[in-house]
């Protein structure tokens, strides 16, 4: 079982100033973080774009992993630009500048030999490019896509068509508020749902995710940590654990897709650690199974010792 | 197994706004909550205070559901009265007016026929009164205990020296940081099971719960819910279930606790969902069983299909 997984998203430099730090220009992007963690389980083929700043340092960072950076075009002009401040919060960052550079214009070519990848995520960009991405590509079995709220704002149409081709939505919980135009995470979730695809993955921060289906929902706790350095990445991250395990998956059920939120969650948990892609560049196998089992423990009920389908069953009176 | 409850606590009238609805004079307190819970489970007493405005009718509304109401003290003035509004977050309230009435002077009187309870719940009051309630019960076999950030701030040796001799003790999220003097909840709840206690429960609102004992926690959610009528009540409504079913287990062993936690999270669910103590007084055991079911689903990982141990098995790489 070997499935390929592409992702076609962002390289970026970010500047990032929490209470405590303060770090320019490091390494970031939403493709990089998605490869750096799904890269612990199947082969990953990058599409991206930077400008000519771009440490080609940076860019082995990514290939040591075994990431195919093949599709990384390189471009005159500067390489995307975040800069970002977290209060105490951590929950969400405040933006403080956006340089898209070379990101700003760039229609993303899929290498011929990427084509026939198995697994597809399309990391954070106008919905629009998001379907001419899926158009290049073969005969995906699984496709996910990432979204922002500023597409939800300017792009609803276009954002709901690409949303109704795809298997998976992943959103954080105010995005799918904002997109179901309801306080209920539940009714936006089923609006979602109801554009066709198969799953939603509900990102909540320090609370954690939860996976919308047809037939359910999962509820997983963020992984507890002690100490957070840098929440950017988290979402990504989770992304490259959620289909990274996906891809080793033959066809995936929907004991898979819970157990693919509890790999996302152990991802996110490593990325956050750290500034920047230090965190889930570190991640190995044996540390992040350690931290599954850890997860699985803290959510477990444990078997029901008196009748397993009644919990009354001990209430005599 | 028919293992007695104790309640000490208020009974109060609330006046409660939301943005959607405002409701007066509605029948409320922490013991009034928690007693509609735990009775669906087991025998309970409840030991309060009332003063001459406080109505027959609604103290025979708790008498219905089997609870012992011979410790409500009736004395001349007026009952406690709490005013509170609550923004679109619902997650916390904000107090307007409290009016403390008969309960500001009240000390407890534990009635000769209820000291031989096998477990107490010590809900809010000041942490001194809760020592003298304690000194008063002869063998508990658990007490457990909830407090507020008032006491955290006022007397907090005396809700260490408090904590220090039950088995549970239950504070959300916000207050379990402000006795560990940090933002970490995990810091602050070593910190708290260091006094003692067997067990903390951190309630985190629409977030759900956790416990926290020697040999690790346990992440609950909350149940989703489309609708939230009213917040107030849901931490004593969580107790009441909590320890409604730990009074049906012989002895609670670690995989009682968690269960209990889901009994806690169905009994909060269903408070919320109505005015007052409405949903949780018409609460039927059949109900909160079904949905005991339903949270145990969303909270289930299932088996592991490839290898019960190595998440990482099916990665061939």
């Amino acid at each position: 079982m070997t499935n390929t997984i592409l992702v076609v998203g962002s390289l970026a430099y970010d500047d990032v100033q929490t209470p405590f730090e303060r770090r320019r220009n490091v390494l970031g992007g939403a493709a990089c973080y998605f490869s750096f963690a799904s890269s612990l389980y199947a082969p990953v083929r990058l599409v991206g774009v930077v400008g000519d700043d771009f440490e080609q340092s940076d860019i082995d960072r990514v290939a040591r992993k075994g990431v195919d950076v093949s599709g990384i075009e390189r471009r005159p002009g500067r390489s995307f630009h975040w800069s970002g401040r977290y209060d105490y919060e951590l929950g969400s960052a405040e933006t403080l500048a956006t340089d898209l550079g070379v990101f700003a214009t760039w229609r993303p070519e899929v290498p011929e030999a990427f084509r026939d990848s198995d697994l597809v995520f399309l990391a954070n960009i106008h919905p629009e490019i998001q379907l001419e991405v899926l158009e290049q590509i073969r005969q995906p079995k699984l496709v996910a896509l990432d979204s922002m709220n500023l597409w939800i704002d300017t792009q609803r149409d276009a954002l709901a068509r690409v949303m109704s081709r795809v298997d998976i939505v992943s959103l954080n919980e105010g995005e799918v508020r904002q997109f179901g135009r309801t306080f209920s995470v539940l009714r936006g979730a089923r609006e979602i749902l109801a554009l066709g695809p198969r799953a939603l993955i509900v990102k909540r921060g320090e609370y954690g995710a939860v996976l919308f289906t047809e037939t359910g929902s999962f509820w997983a706790p963020a992984f507890p940590l002690e100490k957070i350095q840098d929440p950017t990445g988290a979402g990504d991250s989770f992304a490259g654990g959620f289909l990274g395990y996906l891809a080793t998956c033959e066809t995936p059920d929907d004991a898979h897709l819970r157990r693919a939120v509890i790999h996302g969650v152990v991802c996110a948990s490593f990325a956050v650690e750290r500034f920047s892609v230090e965190g889930i560049e570190a991640l190995t196998r044996d540390r992040a199974a350690e931290r599954y089992r850890a997860l699985r423990d803290l959510v477990t009920i444990g078997a029901e010792a008196v009748a397993e389908d009644d919990p009354f069953a001990a209430v005599t009176r």
